[in-house]
């Protein structure tokens, strides 16, 4: 089947390009040093790609992360770089075939993970981003609450996602190594043998961190992709034209298929104008007609692929697999 | 169960709020008057409770949803309210155990309906909104055309969506009329029963619409419920405060959970700080404590609700059903 066959809208991913980015990664952060984050791609067959390259540790962002990616087999060490206080949730985890360490930033997410049979974790700590993480200066204070609970520590975690305001190579590295001085003071007062941190976007500016929590780069998002060219974008919305006017057409690629938190899509060789629930406007600079398909590029990746249930690969525009996007939910 | 005891992040539906506005829908356009949008919620519970106030007819604007409406017994009445050549779907469409209607907007659309076994059109006028519907002067040969390749033409159908851009009434009235006014010119060279036009916005204003495609009347965006102060918002995602710092908070109900493209989501007695794939960082006025739950009001509700897979219905605040979204995809 050509990609233009299939039935629209449909997620589709180029083969190709996505194993150029996993390589690429692969050579720069061999190994432990890179920790693939599954929330942007939400999809095992995928992550099994990521092991093929060396990478045998994974970063979720959701319990339901942890519980797929250890029900695909990949049980070598997962992280919940996240906080949650769902027992029920922890219980599934701590009781899932691998090895899962959890994020704590305070008493009470300790408490709920010793409570519910969890055995390792990460003290996150907040270094610059308003969002989960300790003070730095509670970071030893709540290793110590945790030890004191059965729970082993392996060290620090910390997300420097602040550094994204910097489209500036320089800028972003400065901000880099302020965030994750932060990062090191906690972790002499935490101990333990990881520094996990980074992203996509500090891949290879982050000198502290022992492992890199990348997720994009595997996708990689039409907005980041310019502060980042190591890695190119792997994914559009195949979507066919239904109507066509004087001055604009319309596409079946709407927001339900689409994350729109960073602002619209992006159509070659057109002008997006309007996206609504199941339609996106836009003004061709040749003419389409009803039929044609269009490559819609969406702004944000993770979003996107959260809206549907596969991803189709493609290599040479050939349809070579459907993959399930099996790591959707909570 | 208690609304609190739900694993978060969850889509709850206020079931008491719910049946007001149904209700209210139900008095001011009886029967045929409303054929309820359903791609606000996509779920055949909730299309069951507007079938049983009167509203037998539905719209849909994906195939899936016409398909899913008909399996559910809800075959009075269907039409997509928007383009397709999909044959296949269309086809699937064409053979399900309902009476389905479809828009058709051109040469093309029409072709690939009367290709599938699609037995009745309306033909969709563009009234204003880019997007999708013909040229008004294009509407009477559209139908001759139609009827040419055996299709019965029930009428026109046309979104006056643009009017929303006026929150005052009479501005929004006066959009109205003048976008009908298009439509009732197309209507003449059409012919058939059926004018279908309109919105929740505009369902009290459309004097020239034999129906009223609205939707977002049974759950409300916030966005809009101040303009439409009949219909109240019967929908928040329940979440979880999963971390505390100095001046802010988290919770677990990110992008991943929200609609994104009107903008934030609001929280009670709080400001929205940052919402990102699983967090929304907010400012609380009072403290909270990790552990404690919080609503999220979503600014969009239809891009929302495509993100989950139920409903849990509360009447004060106890759980009291569970609803599969059971329309979502294509």
């Amino acid at each position: 089947m050509r990609v233009e066959e299939l039935a629209t809208p449909a997620l589709v991913v180029d083969r190709q390009i996505l194993d150029i980015n996993l390589e690429t990664m692969a050579r720069a952060l061999p190994g432990r040093r890179c920790r693939p984050h599954v929330k942007a791609h939400k999809t095992t067959a995928l992550a099994q790609l990521q092991a093929g390259v060396g990478h045998l540790g994974f970063t979720a962002a959701t319990p339901r992360e942890v519980v797929g990616l250890a029900a695909a087999g990949l049980h070598h060490d997962l992280l919940l770089a996240n906080e949650t206080v769902d027992a029920s949730r922890l219980r599934t985890m701590a009781d899932c075939p691998a090895r899962v360490t959890v994020a704590v930033d305070s008493i009470e997410t300790i408490g709920a993970a010793a409570g519910s049979g969890i055995r390792e974790v990460l003290i996150d700590v907040n270094v610059g981003l308003p969002r989960c993480g300790c003070d730095p200066a509670d970071a030893g204070r709540l290793a110590d609450a945790a030890r004191a609970q059965g729970l082993e520590v392996r060290g620090v975690m910390g997300y420097e996602g602040q550094v994204y305001l910097h489209t500036d190579r320089a800028d972003r590295a400065a901000a880099t190594d302020a965030a994750m001085a932060v990062l090191a003071t906690a972790h002499r007062a935490v101990g333990g043998d990881v520094v996990s941190a980074g992203a996509t976007g500090t891949y290879d500016l982050n000198s502290i961190a022992t492992e890199i929590q990348a997720g994009s780069y595997a996708l990689m998002d039409q907005t980041f992709a310019p502060m980042i060219p190591a890695f190119s974008p792997a994914l559009w919305i195949e979507a066919t034209v239904i109507s066509v006017a004087r001055g604009f057409a319309v596409a079946d690629c709407g927001l339900k298929a689409l994350g729109m938190d960073h602002g619209n899509p992006t159509v070659n060789d057109a002008k997006v104008l309007l996206v609504s629930d199941e339609h996106l406007t836009f003004r061709p600079d040749h003419t389409r007609r009803v039929g044609d398909h269009i490559r819609v590029w969406p702004a944000h990746i993770d979003p996107t692929v959260a809206y549907h249930d596969q991803m189709h690969v493609v290599a040479d525009d050939e349809v070579v697999d459907h993959w399930a996007v099996d790591l959707r939910g909570w």
